[in-house]
């Protein structure tokens, strides 16, 4: 079985409201020195079969088709050996 | 300057209707294969200063304090030297 | 054709990041008297055939099903008369 | 104390990748009919004061700084008197 993980960016010249707002937030925290923040959305795709050229190119055409919006938003697909969930329980990338 | 990455999904045990909504999504528009699809956030932050375990640490502070729900999300903090925008325009990871 | 809105909000009980970025955000900004930001999703449905119990009992279980997780949000079904996006065409809600 | 709603949805010309999944997700759950679904957000605001047209105003600007991208989102504020979670405790709208 295959991970596949999708990134889903909003483009550098839209504006991202939801960056601005965790920017905006950070110094009232006490965090310093952070001169930007974008959010986007992660896409943990759990696949039958092994990895292969084809199944990359297939997820993109996933993440062009119904993840992202291409107008607005760039993304990039990768695969991942942990997910987020294994390495927060510690069994991931030391 | 520093690229920071924080990625932040839903625990395994919780349920995520967005995933499950892009899981559903995908047999009608042709996509086979696919037995399970989680949706999160990513965050790029860029930081003033170079990267060290003291700057990591603070960012750890910042995903749970502000940018994840630690009761229902697991979260990564990872250095990334491209982000997904460089990928997209074709400068980033081979 | 029906327009019905459900409205998905975390539970008062549940933090919210993205809420609590907003809040930390506004003093800077210039805005003041803001005690609490929350988050939540918005969904729009277009639906054939008339507003009838059954069919809101349906968007209901639509609702619980995949546009919510019940264990960590609350949901409202109403029907609307108007769209934001008619309203901010000036066509909506004086 | 005032309860401001912020709504804010894709400009209709936007495409909605979330909206079209779920909407693409719905027949395989049984649900029939639905011929459009769109995904925005909710915001809920707890606001000291009174609510005046100077309040609503503000609100407004809020909502066009920092909830939104104008470009890409249409937004509406209206006052409300239940919040979703007390609807959904059963104290809200009948």
């Amino acid at each position: 079985m295959a991970r596949v993980v999708v990134d889903v960016m909003p483009k550098p010249e839209i504006l991202d409201p939801q960056g601005k707002a965790v920017l905006g937030a950070l110094p009232r925290l006490g965090f310093q020195g952070v001169s930007d923040v974008r959010q986007g959305k992660r896409f943990e795709l759990e696949i039958d079969g092994d990895i292969t050229d084809e199944l990359l190119a297939e997820v993109a055409q996933m993440a062009e088709t119904l993840l992202s919006n291409p107008v607005i938003e760039d993304f990039e697909v990768h695969v991942e050996d942990h997910s987020v969930a294994e390495v927060a329980a510690g069994e991931g990338r030391a």
